[in-house]
């Protein structure tokens, strides 16, 4: 590599006979040529070995096409099946995308915003949540967030307030006698706090006898599964004898639940109903197929770019206006139907 | 942004009355000015409100720091979990990640690296096999894979090998009858191999009845249960009454044949033991906690790094010498015992 020769316009001019301006051209604009133009430099190119350098045009006409990306973790299966699908999308947009995992701490994810935009990166999506999107706005580059307390910013979030609905409906079809919704204590400004909102308004409204247990339920394994257990216990004396429909925050919560209840009983006594969320690979593969509710990740990922492609060519215009109204999106969530309700 | 005016090197010379070359060697060899002349500098750009741009930067000296990444997909936790590591590798070494997933296509792996090159990448960490090593060595820039086929490249790898010993001598010493390994077909020069190699020669040593069950075991979810399903009928017919060892290939199988086993008989019983591979989550979160053979993702991610910024940096001297040797490392795997085995 050190010693090939760097082919340059001057090269690439004088074997087409074309001026320089016109090679230039080519590359920034190249639609201004004729077809017939376009395919002599192009052999051109391959005739003289030439080595596209995008970074060269990025500097020339201020267009990265990267697109900076900040997750908390992919640990978790929902951040990396989001970035999975994200990744994706350069198919229909042919952004590249620069990736930081920050890992919950805010200082960090600050030095990576400042390390994207010194990248100048063209847009931002992020799905961590430890930076307040006031600030998030201050960076005037355009931002999407997922998922993530978004009132000063676009976003796009799962309508978690009708997949509760969904949830809460299906176990009440079923005939439970008791609903019961577990999740952990939730900001009422994060889009999640819907699935708290959507199961109190479905009870309320259709008079169904329920109980929110709102906790910390800990974050290691260990600590969900003595959560669950107490809670399992505490459902068993309160409810003796009486159909109760479970629906957790999360899937990996209603497999704990599910294995602790499958222990006790040897089976999923009819006494229990569970539904989860997310539709995570735990939920198919937990000792039974778990009904869940399943978000659209495909297509939340699709949305959050074509949201921020729009602004991102608002910016190139030679007079871009400014957006006058903030963009939520919602994608409807998916009821998948397993083998933990009827 | 748009309306921001863009400060040049020009007006950092005025404003610090040093000449712009001087300027220039503050960006691009900042050690050759006095400490006294970079704090000058450096208090300018904070007066002028200078937005670096590190682009600039990698045009004037040709070092991007970007780092290309090419996985198959992050859909299954072992990709996902890599990548996270490999990410949080920023921290050490400073280098920015690309990232495609390939979805296990040759042809898009092949323009992707295209894309990547044409970005200026210094190096590039492979996780996908699609593309013959060989064709990867022909790209003349550090390359280092995980996991794959690597005659021609350098590598970082787990010690299958050493993984199946440690797992069956552990199925041995639980007094097992008759040890399994069961896994699908893997070619003899991918590093997997050795999961087979392994407990193979093991049982040999040893003179331990064994049984090796290679076959093809099915992608989704519903076609791995129902081959886990047909090989638990033909152990239990096989071997009645014998104390069985089984080995899985990693622990998603494990998983399916614990549940198959459990719902059978409403526990693990003594009959059964079994290890899987991986230490993904999936063996902890199964009904009953699956001992597993760990990979030191971490570890693994660090030194693929490691070894890829040294040939980076031997790049960037003025004669950089020749790979003479390939280096190919191996990462310990350890031994997480939980509750399917004594």
């Amino acid at each position: 590599m050190e010693n090939e020769k760097k082919v340059t316009f001057d090269d690439i001019a004088k074997y087409t006979n074309f001026s320089k301006t016109t090679i230039s051209r080519y590359f920034n604009n190249p639609d201004s040529l004729t077809v017939k133009n376009q395919d002599i430099i192009a052999q051109a190119l391959v005739d003289l070995n030439y080595h596209e350098n995008k970074l060269a045009r990025v500097l020339a006409n201020g267009k990265s096409e990267f697109v900076g990306i900040i997750v908390p973790n992919l640990y978790l299966h929902y951040y990396a099946e989001m970035l999975n699908q994200i990744l994706n999308t350069y198919e229909q947009f042919g952004y590249k995308f620069l990736i930081f995992a920050s890992n919950g701490n805010s200082e960090t994810e600050r030095a990576y915003i400042q390390e994207l935009l010194a990248y100048k990166i063209e847009g931002m999506i992020l799905l961590s949540h430890t930076i307040p999107s006031e600030e998030l706005a201050s960076y005037q580059i355009p931002i999407v967030t997922i998922e993530r307390e978004d009132r000063y910013v676009n976003s796009v979030n799962t309508d978690n307030y009708m997949g509760a609905v969904q949830a809460t409906s299906l176990l009440f079809k079923n005939s439970c006698d008791v609903l019961v919704h577990i999740n952990s204590t939730v900001q009422k400004d994060v889009p999640a706090y819907g699935r708290i909102q959507g199961f109190q308004d479905t009870c309320l409204e259709n008079r169904i006898p329920h109980e929110l247990i709102i906790r910390d339920l800990g974050h290691s394994h260990q600590e969900i599964h003595e959560c669950m257990l107490e809670i399992y216990e505490y459902l068993k004396k309160t409810y003796p004898n009486q159909k109760k429909g479970l629906f957790l925050a999360n899937d990996t919560h209603a497999n704990h639940m599910l294995h602790i209840i499958f222990r006790d009983c040897g089976t999923l006594p009819d006494e229990y109903r569970i539904i989860g969320f997310d539709d995570s690979p735990i939920a198919e593969q937990s000792i039974i197929p778990i009904t869940t509710i399943g978000q659209q990740i495909g297509k939340i990922a699709y949305e959050a770019m074509e949201l921020l492609v729009t602004q991102m060519n608002e910016r190139k215009k030679r007079r871009p206006k400014p957006q006058t109204e903030l963009i939520h999106k919602s994608i409807t969530p998916i009821l998948v139907r397993r083998e933990t309700t009827d």
